[in-house]
């Protein structure tokens, strides 16, 4: 790389995509140029021109780090895709199929045949194959299950055997681990005679002689030691021991509050088990983040941007099925009214009003307490006063936020009596939207469901079907 | 800390919190037990069990990370939290500072006077001093600034001076740098005159006699190589240059990609002045998360668990009223149809399902295309595809979800023109939410704004304005 192109590499990535496409797009127009003269495809003129592009390609390809080539075969569509993931070095197959997001891993493994598979999977440890394990076909799992030595079969099978969300499933095999009773000049020493330390080695494991942990020693405190001193006497005993059975997110906490790059993993018995780095909690992080993001855009999970259109239709329809019986619902509420609504038509053009400010209130309180549930932050002590906060603001916003809708109806409709109407209703429906705001998340918590997902989609059926039940029963009683 | 006890720190976190409610509330009924007898605060039994109380916490508070402390200040009622807060050691307050959350933080500082200010924020770096910035009083920074030895000083002015969202907010100073022409032997005895490291310190920084970046030394590589080597011959000079007015969004995805614990950044001219570490990009992107969580929810901004109301009700209006002005616009589509609602009353309980799975649907295409610009992959080239893949998407949607609430009002209602009606409206919306799905963020990412900040509410407006229109227009032409 020279110095130019290294400089900004956060920039140049899109570049790099311009470029792909471009070059791409060349290889696209000859060969469609050579199909329109209806030359034989082995012609000299396609061969020569082609395969400069194609080299070009292949060596921007090389240049390029597994992680941006993912970026630039999830950019492309399926055809374009291919076409590029077959120019890619066999050798990278494994390391880009990591980096790639599941839909688009998909494509890629679905492209590949038995042998390139298991061939692309045995390059990468334990830990990594594990993450690949899922979608992969069964027989090539087994293929390269025969091919490990004993000792990384069986840190595979343990990798596998951890639920996505438990420490386990981040955690991975490359400690450095040194005993308690050397001197730092030892240890120097060993480590030299390594060729290269594993990636994030910011610290080594302190073992005995059944690899339990004893501490750590920093890498930053090996180096401003005196080589003579002991390990015993300089390294640390305070850390982070986390369980493969600990919740990720629980791991993801203490990363971000103590700004650790690497945490043990140690089992019931106190036993080394391996590590976690801070690069496998980032991209949990970012993961929950995403999922967390696609949940209330209303999709079940990330989508490849080019899927086919069945694929992205299944992708969508829990959600949308989900809307539909809500919507139905409060259609049938709204049915009960059908005559108040003939009598006074202008209910139903001010009704969505009421509905759609208590959604959008009932989502404020939800959000805060999903947060504070997310952190832990919640609990019996504070609830009662949270509740009351919630209680509060929504009383501030309906005296507020009534007002104006009832001036609203009251210059449309020139009905003082509407306008008290849908500003009672107003209030009526925030104060439900605080309630319910603040009940629906705690109990999907006490209930064991994760309070993030679909409490939006509840409040949202709850203050739809309660406000359009609120404002026309009160209509109905002071009005007809 | 006992072995017990930091065996699992990341559950431990939630038993601490309780401990400390514990005793406060423990301190509370006493100091409420005294009033209730009338007696003179400084009576021997109030004075031994509460200082008991007291000291039991501050024990328990010192043993604890800042970041912990800053966890429970934020789990607290304003109360409580300056009555721990009053707790803590004067020494730590910067750090916890650091770590609270900017509403919560406000709280701690609008408790504490000018000299605490000082004294708190002095003890802090430069880039730290940079980030509390915002939120003291002017003459607290004057004053800091005045302390300050010269060298940081310079690096606060810069710290001060980029924007949140830039790679100079994140960066900070504490860089080890050599040069290239001495031996790994000649650093190695270099840093062992060093106390310690600075944090995260993963590679040194290899610079010339003016300061600019020549390559750098990872820390493993040095432990691995031959003492008697020059840094020249082991350094790596292809190496991510971060400037300061990137944004803080491309370096987070760089992280992310590669892998980082750390990163150079230099100016213009290649002169080296700071890093950006592991730790802050990981803040970096949970703030983004979070930020974005709350702008979905309807939070202009992060808010205090226990916030006065009147601050809650300050901190969401804007987007009440957002919303409040498109309902109105909505309602006043409707109120155009009154003469065909008042003839098919019908019209008023079908028309919210239209809308609302409208909505839903635009919202999953818009969560799509956000995700796609904000990873830069989306560009004029695939954008069409992205178009038609969307457009038939909704197509088939239409035609699933069209027939069901078209059996839906059939039933309901036993005709069958409402239900071709209802059907058709709602392909036409589906088809109406997809365009614009993908049409908004691409118009406000052109216009240079943030596409994920307020798509989702346009998507919304469109699609229940959208949806009332076309339903009831639909309605007046084939039914009246």
């Amino acid at each position: 790389m020279t110095e130019a192109s290294n400089r900004r590499e956060t920039e140049n990535l899109q570049v790099q995509l311009q470029k792909v496409i471009h070059l791409l797009s060349k290889h696209k127009l000859m060969a469609g140029f050579v199909q329109m003269q209806e030359m034989p495809r082995h012609e000299l003129t396609e061969s020569l021109v082609q395969k400069q592009n194609l080299a070009e390609l292949q060596q921007l390809l090389d240049k390029l780090h597994p992680a941006d080539v993912a970026y630039i075969l999830e950019a492309l569509p399926l055809q374009d895709r291919l076409t590029i993931w077959d120019l890619v070095k066999a050798e990278r197959d494994g390391e880009i199929l990591l980096e790639a997001s599941d839909a688009v891993r998909e494509t890629l493994i679905a492209a590949m045949d038995g042998n390139e598979l298991v061939a692309a999977t045995e390059q990468l440890d334990a830990d990594e194959i594990a993450d690949l394990a899922p979608d992969l076909p069964r027989y090539v799992i087994d293929d390269v299950f025969q091919s490990l030595p004993v000792e990384e079969r069986e840190q595979l099978r343990a990798a596998m055997s951890y639920p996505e969300d438990a420490v386990g499933a981040l955690m991975d095999f490359d400690m450095v681990t040194i005993r308690e009773d050397v001197t730092l000049e030892v240890v120097l020493r060993y480590l030299r005679r390594l060729d290269e330390l594993p990636g994030h080695t910011d610290q080594m494991f302190v073992v005995d002689r059944n690899e339990h942990l004893k501490g750590v020693l920093p890498v930053n405190r090996l180096l401003v030691s005196d080589p003579d001193t002991e390990v015993a006497a300089v390294m640390s005993t305070e850390m982070l021991k986390l369980h493969p059975n600990d919740k990720a997110q629980q791991a993801a906490h203490a990363f971000e509050r103590y700004d650790l790059v690497s945490a043990s993993v140690v089992d019931a018995k106190g036993k080394l088990v391996g590590r976690v780095t801070v690069n496998a909690v980032m991209d949990f992080i970012r993961e929950e983040s995403e999922n967390e993001a696609l949940k209330l855009g209303g999709l079940s999970e990330e989508e490849d941007l080019f899927a086919p259109v069945w694929k992205s239709v299944k992708n969508r329809w829990v959600w949308l099925a989900v809307n539909l019986v809500t919507a139905f619902i409060a259609s049938r509420v709204i049915g009960v009214f059908e005559d108040s609504i003939e009598k006074l038509v202008a209910l139903a053009a001010l009704m969505p009003i009421i509905a759609g400010i208590g959604g959008n209130s009932g989502n404020q309180t939800i959000t805060m307490i999903v947060r504070a549930l997310a952190l832990g932050q919640l609990n019996p002590g504070n609830a009662r006063k949270l509740f009351a906060k919630e209680i509060g603001v929504s009383a501030v916003n309906g005296m507020v936020w009534g007002s104006a809708v009832g001036l609203f109806a009251f210059f449309i409709y020139d009905s003082v009596g509407l306008g008290l109407v849908m500003a009672l209703a107003m209030t009526l429906n925030l104060l439900l939207a605080a309630s319910l705001g603040v009940l629906i998340p705690l109990v999907l918590q006490k209930l064991g469901r994760d309070p993030a997902a679909g409490s939006s989609v509840m409040i949202t059926a709850v203050t739809d079907s309660g406000g359009f039940f609120i404002f026309l029963g009160l209509a109905t009683i002071f009005l007809l």
